[in-house]
């Protein structure tokens, strides 16, 4: 086999000896450094000498529970435990075989402690197999045939590179499938935005293989003829299109002058400490680690000593299209698991993506050879004010008391493809943690002939079809309620029957049901669905109710393929909005370890459900599975204005009382607000009677 | 009858003469003035000069749209139309007869228009009144002996007056009830919340008649015996209970000291216009009017110059309670209609309630007597910053094109009896508007005898039950979408059936339903369910569609209490989520103008429906019932950590591209961040690229 571009960068840039790590400083949950990708790649390759490998994944392997917990609660107490070995999980191929292996390094010990071949299973994508793929693809014959027929310059066209989304249950081989677009052919500028003129032609690239395995031109048709091809122009077939363009120097109108600066400040310094990965913040304490596919995670997340959450993370995205029309079809995406939440995160810039005072979190990433780079600013992290916390107003007296409401917000921001998508993390005074999910970027867009309408999806531009699609995020949740065993209660607020005692009709109350097996449910907000996580061994001494949190799953339309097509099988998780699995180790990704290219045997969270598990008062992982049904907006192109879900878990009978009792009143001299009017400092009453 | 407090402050504080206004400066929509409140009082009383009346209400009396959408339409083209008359609508009892009197003043003929006599109706209430009341009940001979049995000090206890919720249809004499509570009896503060220490006797009194009707001592029992009075202790009841302080100075554990700092500054001032209550920002112009019961109104709403909402206000927010047990069942309040959200408006304050740099708009208000007087500050306004607009890296060259987001923030807070709630309208870049609702405040609270738990609660302190309940606010939209004639249009997504062109089964489409006759609609976001107010008149040139904005209606239960009981037949738009009804001036208020203890009869917007009036192609209102059932939780004690709900209207194929393409790039030179680590301002390579 011909050494590719990565072999070559592999062989010239990699020193030859290894270079030991002594990790005794480190936290088991430290992010792997960038000598430690690369002292642990070093010793796979060493151990494969006569073999070529391509590494796709070199990720820390967290500690078992059964060692890690134990450690935590240690280190909590202020002992000083052992640390357990310090393990890397690493994929690769070898080239020579085209074998797809999973090796467990053990850094302490400078050795593979496991390595298995794994089968049937596809590796996700990676940057440099798209690099070399795409290159390859525009040398291919066929690609100079399309652009042939297209009658348009190869230099504006812009291939699209797709996870090849299933259209049957076999084993393919590694493939992706391309969309052509254009840029503005008036500019051709570098960044026009090509999704404005989609070429009706898809083409299909066999990884391995270094060849096309397919060349279909697309239906453009309308409603009346959706699904009869080539009705527009095969030649020039973007002549109708406009320019969308996203930058301002590539556009015609001029951009706002009305709006002035806001600025925020933190005169004495941010009121959260970092240390290592460690971070702390009104009473709350927790480890924020990063990988390549979840990107940040929430670790051993204590509120004022109080266990809480084990572990909290985002398991999957997936972003299935509307359109049954071959080939776009295809998109069937699954964000994390094909490429990765955390290799596609945006290095972040103060002043852009973040406003206020800033503290940044690095990662270190792998290449295919092995080496070790930092991907600077992959979180932010600062403090938001959020408006109110909490007020009242003592009618007898006219006393107003009244806090602001301070937030702790841990922002990652990534593009995949066409879309950007905004994750924060938002920690809030009073004992809740939400997950703000903010969809932006640029709609996955097909051809349509000028002047058609579509049933699937709306057109955005001129001979512009933006598809339908839903996201799908997962949530998962391993808590750890004042300890490991935890049970999920269903609870519906229900009408009570007409009785003596409720002989005007107006009673209610809550109706409660235990998961005690693994399983799933749904929300049902018009019955006032929530799921608490209650510790049945700990009770609350005011509300003498077992202690909880509590998640109101957001209510967004399930998996609208059919129950047995083949997408349906690739993501049951999307079939439900709330799964409960008694915890595993490696159980994490609730579509599968393997999604891509995937035909539904990749296991996942409805399997682990399937094995009828006691979860009750046991360790259990919760999964919250919700996102949109996307019908495409005019509004949306050629830019999407952020379209924003917030998931809450908030305690539930969990403290003695409000815990956010205690934060400050509001006072003028803390926060000090001006007036339009009169542009100064001003002392009020209201504020003179609040003490700081 | 005996003259009230109020009738001698009438007279000795009133001037003699009348005092003309010349209002021809005034626009239409500009709240009254006090000197035009007192004018238009003096009016009505002059026409009765041998009567004594005591005023509920004065507040400008709108333009019928038959007058005041020509008005405006001229005035937005530049004209300077003719003024319509500028009308009062005055409510008033005589106090001789008890007659309830509508008047509508018109203050440039200064003369009355129209007077009628209020049938079967209760006026709201008022703080006068309500004082009064109080006073008098506190004298009565069985609170002596209520404070008698309880064995309490008289002067710890603080009686809560409530309206008097309908128990049966009959119209009864003008009443209250107050639950009884005492402060902490060790301080005795006057701002000590009492409701930690509620006591167990309800008394209700006839505000004419002032007597004491009835003195009903609590269900106190728990699960196994709710229903059977006095177990607990008569004597000295809240022994018991135990502080839930709010004010730090009450409080024995300290406050918090760590958390630092955040100013929010505007260098250069900030980026809207206010004109009289003409508001202009960022491409939105409209009036924020502001009046006793809705607070405050939107009017007009353009953006770039296109009409898109008539008028958008809070038309009612009901509370009913959970517990059926007599009399603490009667809490089934109507915040705005029997007491109005606009006069239960705090004055904000710099820095307590408002970060950054504000402008703040007053209203004046009206006593029993006539007198005017300005209440300061009941909006204020103000820019914030609310993350990312919209983001996108281009992947082939790695250029990112970031905007923030920035919001026009008009925030009210009111308090009614316990309760505290925020309504902020948010104006965003891209087109939509958003009312956030936060309820805080302290839970109304009840007696249990300790030990215990209810179904119809939670018990958040000792001896304290928070009772459950439902909040439901209803938000009145009147669309001008590009013009007055539009269509509600329901919007399900659906799974389309297997076929040759769906043979992998994942397409799916719209399906729309237009709302044709007056009527009701509900949520279902399990089918993805919107309802769009489109103008089938004018059709996007993009989409090839009507112009719309979009609501996506709020999911919450609905009314928990019997079809058929009474308290439903007083608020039927709990029933259904979404309301349409063609336009008529005067239906303004959901359930009805008369809420105070209504029975059934006050009208509203299900009788509205009723008519079955074309709404197709015409001038309609569309009406969102939203809210919460609460459940409390021992977090939401002593005081409420806000709990915030969002509804969001925004533009759905109105505008031919993204309306927030032209906010200019984000970039460090305007924001000025930081970061923890230097403290300094840096440039960046991003924001290098971002030209402003």
């Amino acid at each position: 086999m011909v050494p590719s571009i990565s072999d070559i960068l592999r062989e010239t840039v990699l020193g030859p000896g290894p270079k030991p790590i002594k990790p005794t400083a480190i936290h088991p949950l430290d992010g792997l450094s960038v000598a430690e990708v690369e002292r642990a790649c070093e010793i796979a390759k060493n151990n494969r000498p006569d073999q070529h490998i391509w590494i796709k994944l070199c990720t820390l392997r967290e500690p078992p529970k059964a060692l890690l917990a134990p450690y935590l609660e240690a280190e909590r107490r202020g002992e000083e435990p052992t640390r357990p070995p310090r393990e890397v999980d690493i994929l690769f191929f070898i080239l020579e075989t085209r074998d797809l292996v999973e090796v467990i390094v053990d850094l302490d010990a400078e050795r593979e402690v496991k390595s298995f071949v794994v089968k049937t299973h596809h590796a996700p994508l990676d940057r440099v197999e798209l690099n070399e793929a795409k290159a390859a693809m525009l040398e291919s014959p066929e690609f100079a045939q399309v652009v042939k027929e297209l009658a348009i310059p190869a230099e504006i066209i812009v291939p699209q590179g797709w996870p090849y989304g299933a259209d049957d249950a076999v084993d393919h081989p590694r493939r992706i499938f391309y969309i052509l677009y254009t840029r503005d052919p008036k500019t051709n500028h570098p960044d026009s935005n090509h999704y404005a003129f989609p070429l009706p032609v898809t083409i299909s690239w066999d990884i391995w293989g270094k060849k096309v395995t397919s060349v279909d031109w697309c239906y453009t048709g309308g409603e009346k003829d959706s699904f009869v091809k080539g009705t527009g122009p095969k030649q020039n077939p973007t002549a109708g299109c406009q320019p969308g363009e996203i930058l301002p120097e590539l556009r015609t109108n001029k951009v706002r002058d009305d709006l002035k600066p806001l600025h925020v400040t933190q005169p004495e310094g941010v009121s959260f400490k970092v240390t290592g990965q460690l971070l702390e913040w009104q009473k709350w304490r927790f480890r924020l680690g990063f990988n390549y596919r979840e990107g940040p995670v929430l670790h051993d997340v204590t509120y004022d000593g109080r266990p809480i959450f084990y572990r909290i993370s985002l398991s999957e995205m997936h972003v299935p299209y509307a359109d049954p029309r071959p080939l776009l079809n295809m998109r069937q995406v699954f964000d994390f698991g094909d490429v990765g939440l955390g290799r596609s995160a945006n290095s972040l810039e103060n002043g852009c993506d973040c406003l206020g005072v800033m503290h940044y979190m690095d990662t270190a990433e792998v290449d295919p050879s092995g080496n070790g780079r930092l991907v600077k600013n992959v979180v932010c992290i600062h403090e938001q004010d959020n408006g109110l916390l909490w007020k009242h107003t003592n009618a007898p007296t006219g006393r107003a008391a009244v806090t602001r409401q301070r937030l702790l917000v841990l922002q990652t921001i990534i593009t995949v493809g066409n879309y950007d998508y905004i994750f924060a993390w938002h920690f809030d005074q009073a004992g809740a943690i939400h997950l703000e999910s903010r969809a932006t970027g640029i709609l996955s867009t097909g051809p349509i002939d000028l002047g058609k309408k579509s049933i699937y999806g709306t057109v955005v531009s001129p001979g512009v079809l933006g598809t339908s699609h839903q996201h799908f995020i997962n949530i998962r949740i391993d808590p750890s309620i004042d300890g490991h065993k935890n049970t999920v209660v269903q609870e519906d607020v229900v009408r009570l029957p007409y009785s003596e005692e409720n002989s005007s009709g107006i009673g209610f109350a809550v109706e409660s049901t235990p998961i005690t097996k693994s399983g799933f449910a749904d929300a049902d907000p018009l019955n006032g669905r929530s799921f608490k996580i209650i510790n049945p061994n700990v009770i609350n001494p005011i509300s003498m109710t077992p202690v909880s949190y509590k998640l109101v799953p957001h209510p967004s339309q399930l998996r609208l393929a059919h129950p047995d097509a083949l997408i349906t099988s690739r993501a049951p998780f999307t079939q439900h909005h709330i799964w409960v699995t008694k915890y595993a180790d490696d159980e994490v990704f609730c579509a599968g370890q393997y999604t891509n290219q995937s035909y539904g045997k990749a296991g996942g969270v409805k399997e682990w459900t399937e094995r009828g598990d006691n979860v009750e008062n046991e360790d259990l992982v919760l999964w919250h599975t919700f996102g949109l049904t996307h019908v495409p907006r005019v509004e949306d192109f050629p830019v999407m204005p952020v379209e924003t879900h917030t998931i809450t878990l908030k305690p539930c009978n969990f403290f003695t009382e409000n815990p956010a009792i205690d934060v400050p009143l509001s006072n003028q001299s803390f926060n000090k607000s001006t007036t339009v009017d009169t542009g100064s400092v001003e002392a009020n009453p209201c504020c003179a009677g609040n003490g700081l």
